[in-house]
């Protein structure tokens, strides 16, 4: 119960510090903040899907996806997205990619609780997002 | 106890996408950013309580609780509160309004943790908070 | 099981509102926002440790460190570290303390995850971390 496990997808990009893209502990699998890099290339340097902010959500979400998956959670499992936007401008574009990419995910049960703020990001990032999962 | 369950106090908005006000997994509550909307009024646009940051703030303590109260919580329960500000400048403001909140709440048990940052908020919002709980 | 405990190291300055620095519930321990201050002096403003972003961060560490002990717990225990700067700049000099700071915790388990974003924070402070951990 208390074995502390980390996830890290093959195609993820290698943590530009000590995290772990993904931890669980207990029956709490925590997803780190993932923005929306391509699969990594060995030996490029991380680069992200665009330049749209649908690109990027899109592939954002499919890199938290990964890792609740590589703990053998999914989306039905998630309590908390949080979601960080650069510009209150693109409110309105993220929530439309945001619903109609869970009307495809197929929920079983009701959708995640969620917190949208506008923060800095590192230049060329437009999007990032951390999940936090209960467990059966 | 891997059941999810949703909490939508009548009173409140409807949220802008797919995502829950609360949500509950397992022992742990999660509630959404919620801000200083007034209670839902049919067909009229979310509109915030204000001008002050005080009244969008108790407001906003308002819209956590009504949450937490839906899936049989309270304040007591809150182990983190995420409180979201615009400006460095509002810190003292809301430090006040916050101490005599939970001076009136009659906390039985130690307060929550709580983290305060300073970030963008869509245009006429000052303050936003979520919210984390444990229940027994 | 449903017992909620705050944790306040003599070390810590008073927090400038009604919450904890540290709180367990269940077998959750949050610990607040932390910032660089040295340990408090009675009688004298709260005082960042610095000016360098490496001292507040190492500084920052020990504050939030302090707390985990006091409630029993350590970094091995972390899931989710949140790091709040102030400027993208910042950012690799960040991952260098960081990396030496956790080589040096001598970690037995996998390290925690990570969100970092750039946020407004008061005059003088360069970071801001708060820290979610799983008890046994």
């Amino acid at each position: 119960m208390s074995e502390k496990t980390a996830y890290v997808p093959s195609t993820h990009t290698t943590p530009p510090a000590r995290f772990s893209h993904g931890v669980r502990k207990g029956n709490l699998l925590q997803v780190a903040g993932q923005v929306g890099f391509l699969p990594a290339v060995e030996g490029q340097a991380p680069t992200p899907a665009g330049p749209s902010l649908r690109e990027q959500t899109l592939q954002t979400f499919a890199n938290v996806r990964s890792i609740l998956e590589e703990g053998g959670a999914g989306w039905d499992d998630v309590i908390m997205l949080r979601v960080y936007l650069t510009d209150t401008a693109h409110f309105a574009e993220l929530n439309e990619v945001y619903d109609a990419y869970f009307a495809e995910q197929r929920l079983q049960a009701p959708p995640a609780a969620r917190t949208t703020v506008y923060v800095g990001l590192p230049p060329g990032l437009l999007v990032e997002m951390d999940a936090l999962a209960v467990l059966d």
